[in-house]
């Protein structure tokens, strides 16, 4: 073994699950215990950081939407500069690095650079922030699946990639990241490929944790009902039957 | 108080990952050391009972594809009469309760006897198997989005509800649950529908476990390719260029 060798670290990329720390994983909670160095968004459990990772520097890459943030690029380099400085580099995402967190992207920059790295899932925001405000993502004899996309770009921008007429008939439950200040817009592409705008939908904001609020109406309303309730980012949609089929939309644990 | 309300206890439907103790979450783990009766399939981390667990009666209702089980119904009562008489019961689901596995159905049987209910999520197999076995459920510039169905009934059979030409034609990642003995005609039906016959899918058996194995071929072979491997249920099918996105798909953690 050479110095150089010895001097490697490694880095963990855990997703940090969607905000309440009991979600987070018991393998994750390890990972933190064992980090030298934590690299987290905004997202995810930060505000217990201070009890489970007591002996860790922690790096904030925030991406506030129309905000400060760290490039990807830097967030990249990083990782890699702090593992290779010997250190356990703990990158915590919010729900799971692998969907919508570029875990991905974060994960080949490390091979690239011969940086160990390990990925450790997390609870998904997608599932258990419905979960969390009484929505099952499927429920018997309601729907055959589930589809999750990015609101981001609107539908009618150029740039949009997602299919709103395949998923419009698809008659999966469609949840919907990313997509406050666009829900009128995807509303409206769903409606005219076809679902109808009686179709119960939610919205949730500041999904597990002690702010998370919740707004309910047919899928042509809940835009504007999400807009007179002041939901801003992070916040999640889900369209579908799911919506209306508990018994009792009672919060959940933890 | 009356008796009879002191002597209530709860129901906790807890989700318990895909296989891994260490994928289960903080919450549900406080909640399994403080059951008295665990109800439980053959999947989740039903082998780590006995530690985290140790005082607690394990009541088995696996659902094994084609072989013994215990309905749906008579969990629900299972649940209903251990909670009335003043234990703490823990449903513990493989994945994530609320994504095919049924807990809403148990929840409104809860609630519908007058049973307290609280639902924890855990980490869904669906995003999580593709990632231990390296593969990101989305991946930027390659996905925008992703849809997990149900396989258990193939797309020539008249119950089918799943719209498969609608996820073909999607250009969402999609993960298939329960599907390998239909594999074949689900491929067929999706290059039947436009999607490539060269699309990247992989099958991944027993996700999660010591006892994780995986292939990849292009979807056009993965059925028999999953076949020579032996595949049997439980496994989990991606289909998407997001197979192929990590420049290597070395085992993850934990």
């Amino acid at each position: 073994m050479t110095d150089a060798t010895t001097a490697t670290g490694r880095v963990i990329l855990v997703g940090g699950g969607p905000g309440d720390p009991g979600l987070l994983t018991v393998a994750g909670h390890d990972a933190l215990a064992a980090a030298d160095i934590v690299v987290t968004d905004r997202l995810g459990p930060v505000a217990a950081l201070d009890e489970i990772a007591p002996q860790a520097e922690i790096v904030h890459v925030g991406k506030i939407p129309r905000g400060e943030f760290t490039p990807q690029e830097r967030i990249n380099e990083l990782l890699v500069e702090h593992a290779r400085a010997g250190r356990t580099v703990v990158r915590l995402k919010g729900g799971d690095g692998y969907l919508f967190g570029r875990g991905g992207e974060e994960w080949n920059h490390c091979v690239a650079a011969g940086v160990p790295v390990e990925a450790v899932p997390g609870v998904s925001s997608a599932f258990s922030v419905p979960a969390l405000a009484g929505i099952p993502v499927t429920h018997r004899g309601l729907s055959q699946g589930v589809a999750v996309v990015s609101g981001h770009v609107s539908p009618d921008d150029p740039r949009s990639e997602v299919d709103w007429a395949a998923l419009a008939t698809s008659r999966l439950t469609i949840v919907i990241l990313m997509g406050v200040a666009t829900l009128g817009a995807i509303a409206e592409a769903l409606v005219a490929a076809g679902l109808s705008p009686d179709t119960p939908a939610a919205c949730i904001a500041d999904g597990a944790t002690p702010q998370q609020r919740s707004v309910r109406a047919p899928l042509s309303q809940i835009a504007s009902a999400a807009d007179e309730g002041g939901f801003a980012p992070p916040a999640i949609t889900v369209v579908g039957d799911v919506v209306g089929s508990l018994d009792s939309p009672a919060p959940t644990s933890p």
